[in-house]
């Protein structure tokens, strides 16, 4: 089966370290596809970031559907867009939030979150409770480190976010643990040994549920929330993005 | 004060009739600029639509922004990308879909809500979830009748928003009604009227909230969920709306 | 307009600096009536209090009906008697809790209540919960302030507030902190300027709502839970305020 | 022990067959003083009502402290002050609305509510959420007959409530059913035998599980929500009910 | 009344401690049988040791039945079995964790419950859910002390337990505590006076509203979650336990 | 990897029914073990028939452990024992109605449920609230066919589940449906082609999640909920089944 793995913001070396998680973890006959837009934020960091990297996400959705891949992921722990590739596309599309959080349900009794930035933890509270999982949710804490502290040699973010998982753990009494960035995929497997409880990266995550659907033969439903857009015009710039346009036609054949 | 509202679809004469609406209510001193973006869906029918509408709507609300508007206000009942408008302004950015509510919260026990499309419904129920608003709310009717429907002369699009009203007073209790569309905009007054029951355009209502939290001298908190975003380079298309961009700076001047 | 504000309690210099708080923020054109039952307690601490608070509290309704005020305000921030208000209004009648929840929900993330006494905690939480705020409110603070201390010249009573605003910003996470206590109105423009973040004053945020309402043409709805009162006799000393009483109806025109 | 329990309106036929309900199920060592105020509504149907019960009710708990009374019963669906009950008096206090759901709650897996008018539903179902009963309350039905329709003499308003019973148990999967009001305290027993589910009077309930409140030792908790009210002057007419007022004193010992 | 106290461990000085607890409280007419299975796990102690409890309480149960009790109680605060012990009985059957719950949430604002150790705290909150006490329910403290060391004379598990009741009220703002443990059956009373607030034991508050439940005349519901097992035979070594089977019946008479 | 899948009813018929429907959705590398216990209920069709499901359900679950599994699955929609499976296992153990309401949750806006009898919609829907899943879940439905109808040649069980099906996408809204019964494991495929939305079976459901769980490298958390039992005698004829008993050190090794 072929996967894409969609990395919403611009930088490569991030989009590098999601395809290897994402290989890590894949079965013998998944094809990873990990990219990102050439368009956006170089990192996404609140609402206005996702914001501007929905469109490119959008498009790398569509060229994905074009190569007939299989499944779909949105490798962002903001799950941005997530409705709107559910539209674009007829296979499954996943959040690494929602996948980390579902994982975490069905092998703990409760969760906590450890994210970036403070102000990303509104966020991934409102998708809490959208994915139902305000009451298995302990706490969401945050490292305060910037995301693209995560991309650089000798940093001390990885410290900062294992600091936090531990008092999640210990204050929060969380029985598992998410990473809560995508830039953070390859912490997750160490920091389980070191802390002794399941600490969790949504990509892996989001990769072995996607296979899983896939394997389960599921699409993502078309009657309701997800139908495919309306077709219509899209003015301006976005013309050819529109549902039914000739161009975007183009694209997902 | 200038109250900027942005219709996120660019279909003008829908901008128009929400001008219309809002003027119909603005208090004396209130100055209304209504507009939309160049760019993106011509009408806004789904997770899709929202996607590709919402960076245009950011740059209305920039635009706004460097003309020291008081308040704004995205007059789509979706109430899309409305976390990060509020990220970049200062001042109240209200939803027509919240204000609608909130007004409705406070004269009603209960409402409903009559939209287009039941493919609008889920939205909306998330909407209201999110605004706490989940028990008010007894019902959301999908009249059937598409977006642009209501801009023709001449179609029982309004007769079938009326039948569901009515509908939502008589089958499901409903103490009031709202009108899920900023489409439906000219119709709450009368309606109110034929129906003998609080009928509630978002637009009206947000305009009217808007006023009264610049009254209050309240500002947007920027204490967490809305912090401004962070500077950082946006790749692409989108290198000008960057945070901390020149251009983007020399926009919201 | 005709405002009205009803503080439930009987300290007239109270209800001057709610009155007070009241006009520097009002529209040009809105008349405020301050007022307060003869009878009843002199402050509000609880729901023994609150029960003889309400009917006073309808009497002045009663009377501003009469002289055709066009909204009135609960101006007690427990929102006492405010189901009974709305019945026997047709106007709009709102709480001072419930305004100044809903101003903080459409320019916060979140916000937490800053009140006088810890047994009022567990009122303004019933508050909250009934109006779907639970979700948005971080916390609810006592100063462990008596109502009538915020009287006193030369009480640290504002301190102890401030002090708890502050802790409600930093320790709990919330993005605004509502004074919750009519006693407060002053405080809340110069605590904004000193922590940083909103702080919101029921009174004027139920004032500048409470304007919005009757500028959008909206009644209560008596389509069901604020039905007007059935007609019926009140035995004793209530006979004249009887719904349909020669009395009630000559007090309320 | 002796357990007061007062009907807060002033239909004293109504007293009389609550006082026969209450006595029908009372331990043969429970002494039950049913009473009613002189002053108030002379039936309750809506908020306004409760608001003008509440001070008589309030005295009658005074009268009932200063005898010595071992619980008390708020005697009316709605509940109304409750809270102000508790805060007045040290022994527990019941509601029958409190009362019977909790009844239902340990006997069946769900249940729902018939009541008099459907302006009362919005009354119980705040009463459920408030409970921790949403999720158990299937539905709350009102027969539309007014309250002292039950009191009428070849009247057909229990036909009325039983047809309701019946579909709340067919139509809503309710697997027993309160009886909404005070005024149906004569119907429970029969109903039961006739639908074949527990059909649940709220008056029998509340005597019951105040007598084993009772039993326990249990005495309302002064930690918080229900401390004692704070001793202060009440105005004019309320002046002899203020806390720690000589007459209050004088009532209650 | 012949009221049946199943311990659903096997521990028979446990079970001993039930029967004084409920001997203490109970009606002078009430006939109290406390027993405990002869199979099973010494204490409960997590879902397994459940699972394995609620084969020989049901045998129990069984046995009741056919002794012709008028009511009955699993006196282990996880409440395991209680589903299939409604379903086997005609009568009312209480979990204490259920009863102590309920008579908090009639007596006090708020509770929190103090049990032996932290891995029950998952299975209280899961118990408070259910029974839609979840906003009641304040905290779930663990004084980390076995069963079984309850039962050890100079064990300081007694201390251990006061010291989170003591913390339970200052700390989290609880207004009652309830004994999370049938083990504890004999500390409520003296703590209650020791800590100046509430302190329920589930044991006796089971057997006063099962006091209660049956002088109503109230059995469980069979219309929906707790009809009687279907007929079926059972495999293997449950054979005789089979709805229907001769030895059941023969049991059951 | 080894897959054990516990059909926790004695039916060796309805085992291989749904040994075959895991088998057809396996990964090559997996090797479904289904078994079922020697003793226990035929069906499983309430509270009662799970109580005595369980002991054999964990003496496979033993048998697992000693075999070495990589997961395990409950293979009855009820879930019964699983948190007793959790704390027993240290792989993943999951239920079949939570793996078809997570998977229906990452490709639905919403679902419902079909089952078997009347009496299982109750439990159905405390796992829905357990799991999270109270919002996403549109309707529980029963088709009134008792589970061991679903394995008689000729019936017509199946025709009555998928007009339930039809009644739930077309009159609930539902987006997807879940079979509630292991015994209709074999009718998902051809029903989601039939009805054109997915039907969700919760057996395949369940071994693909588990797949992905283990190639994740999950374990259950130890950290809570599911911490391994406490070493005990168990008394009677569970002594060989005790934690920490030498029999089951010996059958789980």
């Amino acid at each position: 089966m072929k996967l894409l793995i969609v990395n919403p913001n611009t930088t490569a070396g991030m989009t590098d370290k999601i395809g290897d998680a994402a290989r890590s973890v894949a079965a013998p006959g998944t094809d990873i596809l990990a990219v990102n837009p050439d368009s956006g934020p170089v990192s996404i960091e609140g609402h206005y970031d996702e914001a501007y990297c929905v469109p490119g996400l959008l498009e790398e959705m569509a060229r994905g559907k074009a190569a007939g891949v299989d499944a779909a992921i949105v490798a962002c722990f903001d799950d941005p867009g997530l409705g709107a590739c559910r539209e674009l596309m007829d296979v499954p599309v996943l959040g690494i939030c929602e996948a980390a959080m579902y994982a975490a349900a069905m092998t703990a009794g409760s969760f906590s979150v450890v994210t970036t930035l403070k102000r990303a933890t509104p966020i991934i509270g409102a998708l809490a409770l959208r994915y139902g999982m305000e009451r298995h949710c302990r706490s969401i804490r945050a490292a305060e480190v910037p995301v693209l502290a995560l991309e650089e040699p000798g940093s001390d973010a990885a410290d900062k976010v294992k600091a936090e998982v531990r008092r999640a753990l210990e204050e929060d009494g969380a029985e598992a643990v998410l990473l809560g960035c995508a830039g953070m995929a390859d912490l997750a497997r160490r920091f389980t040994e070191e802390v002794g409880a399941p600490v969790i990266d949504g990509v892996a995550a989001a990769v072995k549920l996607a296979e899983g659907l896939v394997g389960l033969g599921l699409k993502t439903s078309k009657a309701g929330s997800f139908a495919a857009p309306r077709a219509k015009p899209y003015a301006g710039r976005y013309a050819a993005m529109a549902p039914g346009a000739p161009a975007a036609a183009r694209a997902a054949e």
